[in-house]
């Protein structure tokens, strides 16, 4: 099942369920309940919204061997599953513009699994972990590298405003055994890799973060991501296709001057 | 005035204005707009709440000197105002329990200003940072130093379940140049500074930070923390006071097992 957050030409966001180009509208939210309002839209017609202001916005970092090696010390392969955060102020939607700050230099993109959180969770195994999963989407950990080895913190390399789109909606039924995730930079193929190839998969996360923390309905997990990017430049469209969700297209701009 | 998060007796969470030991409760919040109920309450008979569950937790991190020196690596004094994050699970009102999970082995206090954002901002200077500040409240950063030295992120060592106590409230009439912080442990002045004395102020790191990122009504800022904490058992009590805000107190106590 697919579960969407739009907004109809004339109405307010709203949440509905998406099947075979058409959304059947529901009061309340997959979080806390629902019900059909009666109304019925065409995917065409709508705007596509975030799906949901995380709560607690995690995002696992280094997680794909090819990524760490690439990026990080090759010698510093994570030995057990540290959870890092994101910031909310970052998130847009599906089809919104990334802004590119005037003084970024090095603008790359990671397309990443995000596990959506449907229940309250604490001391789950590893045999029960994906008993609190509603679903899954997808991010674009969009980073500026030059920031992110000069700073002390990923604050603007990770969190500038833009820099996370997420989206375009959270599926339920997805075999992340089969997925590939599939990053395409003005329609060419630019980045490829098995999305359950990860260091620590989601139940190893899942059960080592519930030791310490509770997690909360509308808590999201981003997976990391494998590979590398070229520099983005403004212009370009990136889009991460994960086989079993769907597309998440984003077009890269300028900052205004 | 003091801005209270509060549960009566019998009654459903509620936002008040405290005055001389008196809450006139109001219904909506200080984000959004209110207007009072009529009813009012005694203090020393409602519960008091975490004031907010912030929207983004930011948190300065290394921002005093001499705690600098003492956890960090003492020719590593940030150049630069590079904000932190923290996360809201571990939130947790005046007078709860700070849980001591049961591998936990150095947990400590840090006293800290936390300031809370009421309105949206992007790009404010130094001089005008101020405008988007509702008010000011108090957290304790509890940090277990042997996880924030092993682990790769601060995920468990500062945001375990409980870690973050915050409030009691928010003041938003506050002399910062005037202000101090102590911290009393089991009654005893254990820690004190002068609350200001930061490496980079408040008006600093809200100009640094909205360069970059939107600041959202509900988001807060905690500032980090001078000096050095004893190591904490379960029966400790832990009082964080800045004068001018009030104190925040904090009973340590041990996992149930």
């Amino acid at each position: 099942m697919r579960w969407i957050r739009f907004t109809a030409p004339g109405a307010a966001e709203s949440w509905g369920i998406e099947e075979g180009g058409r959304i059947r509208e529901v009061r309340g939210s997959p979080f806390d309940g629902h019900g059909p309002t009666g109304r019925t839209h065409a995917l065409a017609e709508v705007r596509i919204e975030v799906p949901f202001v995380p709560r607690t916005f995690y995002a696992a970092g280094l997680n794909y061997v090819a990524h760490i090696r690439e990026h990080g010390d090759p010698a510093a392969i994570p030995s057990k599953p540290d959870i890092g955060y994101r910031a909310v102020n970052a998130l847009i939607a599906h089809d919104a513009p990334v802004v590119i700050p005037s003084d970024a230099t090095k603008v790359q993109y990671e397309g990443e699994l995000a596990v959506v959180i449907g229940r309250k969770a604490r001391h789950l195994s590893e045999a029960d972990a994906l008993s609190c999963v509603l679903g899954y989407t997808i991010g674009n950990d969009v980073s500026e590298r030059v920031w992110q080895r000069a700073d002390r913190t990923l604050w603007r390399a990770k969190n500038t405003d833009t820099f996370k789109p997420m989206g375009p909606w959270i599926e339920t039924d997805f075999d992340l055994e089969a997925a590939r995730t599939t990053v395409r930079l003005n329609g060419a193929v630019t980045t490829e890799f098995a999305t359950n190839d990860m260091l620590f998969g989601v139940r190893r996360f899942i059960a080592a973060m519930t030791r310490y923390l509770t997690l909360h309905p509308g808590d999201v997990v981003w997976m990391g991501t494998d590979g590398t990017s070229p520099d983005l430049k403004p212009g370009d469209v990136v889009e991460v296709e994960i086989s079993g969700i769907g597309t998440l297209r984003s077009p890269f701009v300028a900052e205004a001057a």
